[in-house]
């Protein structure tokens, strides 16, 4: 029960790995609420203790496979913001990447979950924020965006809308879409300049 | 079972009411996948069979909870585009409405049930579009918004951007996020004249 882990025996790794992948898959499959840890071990030829004596519970084990969503992120410095976005966004489009499949699974489940919300923040909207950040940076130092924009609501933008397709839409995220959200949102948000004031 | 459903009768009218103010309630307390409709019963002093009598299962019992979240929407008409955008949003804002509290409840469970979509789609995507669209169509017409927007991307902002918030920053929408919704974003998308053309 309260056996300290033994980290570093390379199957007991191999058998952690398969068992993140697993709840990953059943995350996009059925989303958290429905995911039983039963199910997740008995994809890995496992039974239930062997996830309990790795994760105190279901909460854990999904942080824990979230984390692991955080891939290589591209750092793209094309020479343009227009460029940038769209190299940004190809890790949306990789066919490799469930990250959004997952997230869709959480959606309900994060609104009453802290845990779970801080996992995808880590995971997913820090580093999607801060390459953001990185890329209008350089913009506003090229001349490309005045300064002062509300970056943190027009970097929201992207995960919002892409998640929105996904779940309320149920349309997949491709490159038309992508496209539109830059040149239609994105694009316009970050460099346009106001002629006059308004009242 | 297969009985014909007797309409018209105040005291089933009242019950019926009473079932799908429940169901919203625990949509937005506990999510659709742990939902029971046992639990809708309970809390109406109903058991289940009084719910199977009217609706044949789950699905069709939350569809129908979701289509009376249909209510009165303002049809903003103040001369300007910001301040109907301001109206638009006032829906989002009021506290009655819990609208939003049930469409998260929905998120996962829409992701993979077609039917799920389809109701948020006709009582809460739909309206929101159509007001969009006649606001920004009378802006079009006063000179304010050059023709040619992606009116459909631009217009799934609002929504995107208000369930991002209430999900995976489990943030609320209030005042300052609309504004900074129409004015960091949907004001500039719209109405910006480029200056010069872009390579």
């Amino acid at each position: 029960m309260s056996s300290p882990s033994k980290a570093g025996r390379p199957r007991s790794a191999d058998l952690d790995r398969a068992l993140l992948v697993a709840t990953q898959d059943l995350l996009a499959e059925v989303g958290y609420d429905r995911l039983s840890i039963e199910t997740v071990a008995a994809r890995c030829g496992a039974g239930k203790a062997t996830v309990y004596r790795r994760w105190a519970g279901k909460s854990e084990l999904v942080a824990d496979a979230v984390a692991q969503l955080h891939g290589e992120y591209p750092e793209p410095d094309t020479g343009t913001l227009r460029g940038d976005l769209l190299l940004m966004s190809s890790i949306w489009l990789d066919p490799d990447s469930r990250r959004d499949a997952v997230v869709a699974g959480l959606l309900t489940a994060m609104a009453h979950d802290a845990g779970l919300r801080e996992a995808v923040r880590v995971a997913v909207s820090e580093p999607h924020q801060a390459i953001f950040a990185a890329i209008v940076g350089r913009a506003v130092a090229r001349g490309e965006v005045p300064a002062g924009r509300d970056l943190e609501m027009i970097g929201s933008v992207f995960p919002a809308v892409t998640f929105h397709h996904l779940t309320v839409l149920a349309a997949p995220v491709g490159k038309e879409l992508v496209e539109r959200i830059i040149d239609g949102v994105l694009m316009p948000a970050l460099t346009w300049h106001e002629p006059t004031t308004r009242g």
